[in-house]
């Protein structure tokens, strides 16, 4: 069997986020197996580097299949970029190793939270970012983010049910660039719990609007009870920038 | 009465283009006089600064209504942007003198055409551009945009049926700019017949293609024949980017 690893760039807006469901054929995982299905005429069963919610957008998302298709990298690409449609694209396509695991291997990722801050909505951006006109103390969401520096339990972050699944993760950097009309919050990490990143971003929009204090952030940490935290950031700003392997 | 100018930003991609039509709401104009009309109680013409095409978007689009609404800027601002659709915002309104007319005195328009010239289409990109893997020779299109500005008849370049309307028109400026991924044709001018931006830009895409020596720019232009130009380039890559008075 090959394995291939694939590099997918999806508009999730129209989604029922990455994984793959019964009630409806909405989703990314699921459109990209019927294609795969369809051209290898196995039933293809694509891997993903892990799941992304209903709405939320990917630049580089990670996964790969098994199959006995013989067909060159670039003839394969060709096929899906003809029969995705056409909010879904495989940018690149890669044999790797048989063990390859698009989810298992994952070293760390980097998610994206971008946020328009301009007086107006753009009409062109209203899909990909969260519109917030007021204004936001950077330097305070910057403090803010400090404290989430590190290996913690985000018990506090997710909107999980407490099980015996571990908690703890670890992130590895928070960038806060401004970048014209608009606010990048990167947030890089070996592992992020359901909502994470956008429950992260809620609470530093929290301190950015003074609602809360930058130092009440490792509280919350501390604390891990999630209504300390700030409010599930909208999905449409939320993008899996890159996978580290 | 009161006369308001308005520039406005619209996503054209669901619309019928600007001009209200009796068999659809989803023209920007018929969705801005319900709106206006409701606030006023009036019975509220918008006169716009020229037709824009189904699909077309407008960065900056200018149009003006008289009212004896005695709202302040602010107020009127405020209430368009909650009741219009998401996808048209009213970023500014000004009073002016109640001659001021947003098709008559109307100097000079600049439009924009936007190509995504990578390999693959954007995902987030692809209702705001044309996608065009194939590598184009900017310098040949450059050239061939030369022969168009200036004061010509533009009959060529229109999918308008001759009539005893003028069909002469002022091109002052078209720039081919290179935008990383993307491939910009600013064009300034006088006036535009129907299609005729779309019109000039295909025609300089089949001369970037090699389709069309730039040399045959200038002939075309002279033959006043509209299957001699390039094809129609998509709706969806044109933007209506300022409004000179």
């Amino acid at each position: 069997m090959r394995n291939f690893k694939m590099t997918i760039s999806y508009d999730g807006s129209r989604y029922k986020g990455w994984q793959k469901q019964k009630e409806t054929d909405l989703t990314i995982q699921g459109k990209l197996e019927a294609v795969l299905s369809k051209m290898t005429g196995e039933d293809i069963l694509v891997v993903g580097c892990g799941r992304t919610d209903s709405g939320v957008h990917a630049e580089n998302y990670i996964a790969n299949f098994h199959t006995k298709c013989t067909w060159s990298n670039d003839a394969i690409l060709y096929y899906l970029y003809e029969f995705l449609p056409e909010d879904i694209v495989v940018k690149s396509i890669e044999l790797v190793n048989e063990r390859f695991h698009a989810r298992y291997n994952v070293k760390s990722k980097t998610y994206v939270y971008k946020i328009n801050t301009n007086k107006y909505r753009n009409v062109f951006e209203r899909k990909y970012s969260y519109h917030i006109p007021e204004p936001l103390d950077l330097i305070e969401m910057r403090k803010g983010a400090q404290s989430l520096i590190g290996t913690h339990d985000f018990q506090g972050f997710t909107n999980m049910k407490p099980s015996n699944k571990s908690t703890v993760r670890t992130i590895h950097a928070i960038n806060i660039v401004e970048n014209g009309d608009y606010l990048d919050i990167e947030v890089n990490g070996d592992g992020f719990l359901w909502n994470m990143v956008r429950i992260i971003v809620g609470t530093l929009l929290e301190v950015g609007r003074g609602k809360l204090n930058s130092s009440e952030v490792e509280k919350i940490l501390q604390e891990k009870k999630r209504w300390e935290a700030g409010p599930l950031a909208q999905a449409k700003g939320l993008f899996l920038r890159e996978v580290q392997y």
